[in-house]
C-alpha cells in the first residue's frame, strides 16, 4: 500500500517478498529482548510518528497498535535500522507484559539450551 | 536437509517458507542486540551442540560459523524459542565486533527517529 513513509527512510529498507522487515523489540533500560514482530512502510510510519509500537499482523492481516486490545502499550524510545537494512530494532518502555501469554517476554518459557 | 537435531526440539519450531527462522543474537551481559541471522534445524543443532553461534547465510547458501573468517566468533551461553515456536533469541559472549562494518552492534549506525 501507499505509505507517507519517510521517502529518505523507505530508500534505506530492504523489504522481503512479503514488503515486510522483522522488528525486534527491546526494553530500553534493562535491555530485555520483549518480542519480534513485523512492519511495512505504513505501520512503520505510524510507530516514528506516534511514538507508540504499531506492527503488522501477518495472520489477521492489519495494522496492530500494540496494547489497543490487551492495555499493555509500547511507548517507542528509539527506532534503528540494522547495516543490510533488513532489520529493525525498537528500543521500547513496555508497560506490563509483552506477550499474549501473560508472561514479561516472549522468550520467558523457551530455553532450549545453554 | 535432514538435520540431527532433537526431534522434540524440531517439532516446536514454525519455520517461514524456506525453512528458517530469525535468530536475534544478543550480549549476555550488556544485553546489547548485536545483529540478527538466520537458522535451519541444522544450523540450531550444530550452535546447541558445539555452542559456537553457526548460521544459515541465504545469500552464500551455507553455514556460517560466526568468526570463522572474521576472527569475532560467538559463544553461545543460551538459545530460547519465543512462543510462537517462530523466532530464536541467542544470548552469547561476542568476541570483538559483531558487524561487518567493523561497529559493535549492526544496529549503532541506524537511529532512524527516538
Amino acid at each position: 500500500m501507499t505509505s507517507s513513509l519517510d521517502p529518505a527512510i523507505a530508500a534505506r529498507l530492504e523489504r522481503n517478498p512479503d514488503g515486510l522487515l522483522p522488528a525486534i523489540v527491546q526494553q530500553h533500560d534493562t535491555g530485555e529482548v520483549l518480542m519480534m514482530a513485523w512492519m511495512d512502510d505504513e505501520a512503520l510510519h505510524r510507530t516514528l510518528t506516534s511514538g507508540r509500537a504499531t506492527y503488522w499482523s501477518r495472520s489477521r492481516r492489519e495494522y496492530w497498535v500494540k496494547g489497543e486490545t490487551s492495555g499493555n502499550p509500547q511507548h517507542v524510545k528509539e527506532v534503528r535500522l540494522d547495516c543490510d537494512g533488513d532489520t529493525l530494532l525498537l528500543k521500547v518502555d513496555q508497560v506490563g507484559v509483552a506477550c499474549h501469554t501473560g508472561s514479561r517476554t516472549c522468550f520467558d518459557e523457551g530455553l532450549l539450551g545453554g
